[in-house]
């Protein structure tokens, strides 16, 4: 990423980014490096300070943000969320935004709304304010969002959500149905064709945990239709699903477990929504005397820290948090036509898969 | 928290609250609340308009800030950290200084640095110039800073970290020598007087986790001393402590563990370091037949998503991410005389400590 955006100096004559390179005594790169605060190169202190001031001497004026975003001001990007910075739940997507838009040389200010429209609408308002160059808009998890009317005064791009009227405005979301089919191609792989149970539906009339609005998330429908139609199309079903009292944390797989197992039913196989919810499963199966793997074997969804956590390892769908932080960050660089990015969710690599008993 | 900081008018009159709460048919307080941003109280947006008509017409400016903190200049904080948005360790930190800061009727923007001292300069550089009213400056992991000098260009208070020098700079800390004591105490109290071994070291030579630049983190040395400080006022002292090989997570504590239980030591009590460490402690317990709390006792520091994911629930000092996060906002509200405080490390309410078996 080079820059020649320099302004006309004073005799109207455009200063080039040579000509600058020429008077330091350093190459065109290295000059470019220098003006355009990329971060990810190094040089030292001293040659800086000579491009530097090379370029003042000659008028020279980078300005990096203009070529790579259209309305570039001042070489920062914000990261707009519900709870992403104040949660543990989907922070790597901030860093792979933030690893992105640095190797860019912008910067990447994170702001939270916990989900509160009116304070959203103040950061917005302030940020447009503040001449922030783009926006990347996130959530915590897969949902549907009205986008704002503000946030589209300046490039946007959604990170982990799509905006309700669809593909008008560039989003990068994890690919949940094809994540629900590798679940099930995952049993089926190990031999599994009957009693496969789901774990993590709501119960009637709720759509999602109390603690996030109850935005009914995306992952779960869509899941639930990867999984079915793969299994489906191998002849099975389904031996049912288990709904979860009120959020997708350790105590409701747990419960849930609990429920299943009472009412005499021996899985041979449950599917988790997420990696919590497999951990209350799995503590659940082990006081019962059902090992996992040989017992019951375990998919999840997420692939984060608790997926690890699990003994043994939890076999998850991972959610590409970085992959979905970096694409995003380099959709808002290129500022192109507007379309919906999906990406895959590859399984983690545990051990809680094992071919039925019987 | 109310405000009469407006300005003169034309007519070099100062414009009262209580002149703009008249004029709009409202409370004098509900006419602050309107004018200075609050979002924790709510008023209909028809009675915002008309006060904010009301203030337009009489030249009113509320100053909010003005009144918070002594530079305020644009109703925002920044909270600079190295990995606390961008990793999922410390995010309530975000939270609790993101709560406090909205009940003052400020935003809070939050930015990472990885670490990178040239990234961090060119942010706090930017961060200036936009004029922020205060800076959170914030550790991921307990450690002394060096706070670059242009942070202390406005109100500065440190969370989860302390000035090398000292406390010229307002620092809010977790007290990990008191959670080190309470470790102590909870095994003391379950009748544990000896087998008690201490996971977590660093090899010789290493002073922290590759991925953490090696910061040598105050935890390690101040839960230590409580600890053995402890223990020898009990008349007793650690069977031993286990060094990890790289950092504290589930991976290394399994490990730690395995040797330990390879060198023919059947512990009593084990105190982790962390949450992550105790559960792959855990893990290799079980594996090895052992059961907890019964045979072996589990005592950890971090109290997060992963002490109540332990089968059993580990008791664990929790560090009081959030009330840093609010105390530290609130000092920074305040802005009164500097001075460190430490905050006390409460224990989960895990099942992990049992009496000794013999």
């Amino acid at each position: 990423m080079t820059s020649e955006d320099a302004r006309p100096d004073g005799s109207g004559r455009r200063v080039t980014l040579a000509e600058v390179a020429e008077r330091a005594g350093v190459s065109r790169s290295a000059a470019s490096f220098a003006l355009n605060g990329r971060l990810d190169q190094r040089l030292s202190a001293e040659t800086m300070a000579r491009v530097r001031r090379a370029a003042d001497d000659l008028g020279y004026r980078a300005n990096v943000t203009a070529k790579t975003l259209r309305t570039g001001r001042s070489g920062t990007v914000a990261l707009v969320s519900d709870f992403v910075s104040s949660t543990s739940f989907a922070n790597s997507m901030v860093r792979g935004a933030l690893e992105r838009l640095r190797e860019a040389g912008l910067l990447l200010f994170t702001v939270d709304t916990q989900g509160d429209a009116e304070v959203e609408q103040r950061f917005l308002d302030d940020l447009i304010a503040r001449d922030i160059d783009g926006i990347l808009y996130a959530s915590m998890f897969t949902r549907r969002v009205e986008v704002p009317a503000s946030a589209r005064r300046v490039p946007l791009v959604l990170m982990n959500c799509e905006a309700t009227e669809g593909p008008a405005v560039s989003s990068v979301i994890p690919d949940e149905e094809q994540a629900g089919a590798a679940a099930a191609q995952l049993l089926l792989q190990a031999g599994h064709d009957r009693g496969i149970w789901f774990v993590g539906t709501f119960p009637p009339g709720r759509t999602g945990g109390d603690a996030w609005h109850a935005w009914g998330p995306m992952a779960l429908p869509l899941r639930l239709r990867g999984l079915r139609d793969a299994l489906q199309d191998a002849g099975t079903d389904l031996a049912g699903e288990v709904a979860i009292d009120d959020d997708w944390d350790v105590r409701n797989g747990f419960a849930a477990a609990q429920r299943l197992l009472a009412d005499g039913v021996v899985p041979r196989a449950l599917v988790c929504i997420n990696d919590a919810v497999a951990i209350g499963v799995g503590n659940a199966l082990r006081r019962a005397g059902l090992h996992v793997p040989t017992d019951v074997s375990l998919v999840s969804f997420d692939g984060g820290l608790l997926a690890a956590a699990s003994d043994p390892a939890l076999v998850s769908l991972r959610l590409p948090q970085v992959e979905i932080g970096r694409r995003a960050a380099e959709l808002l660089l290129e500022h192109g036509e507007a379309r919906v990015e999906r990406l895959r969710m590859p399984p983690t690599d545990g051990a809680s898969i094992a071919p039925p008993r019987d």
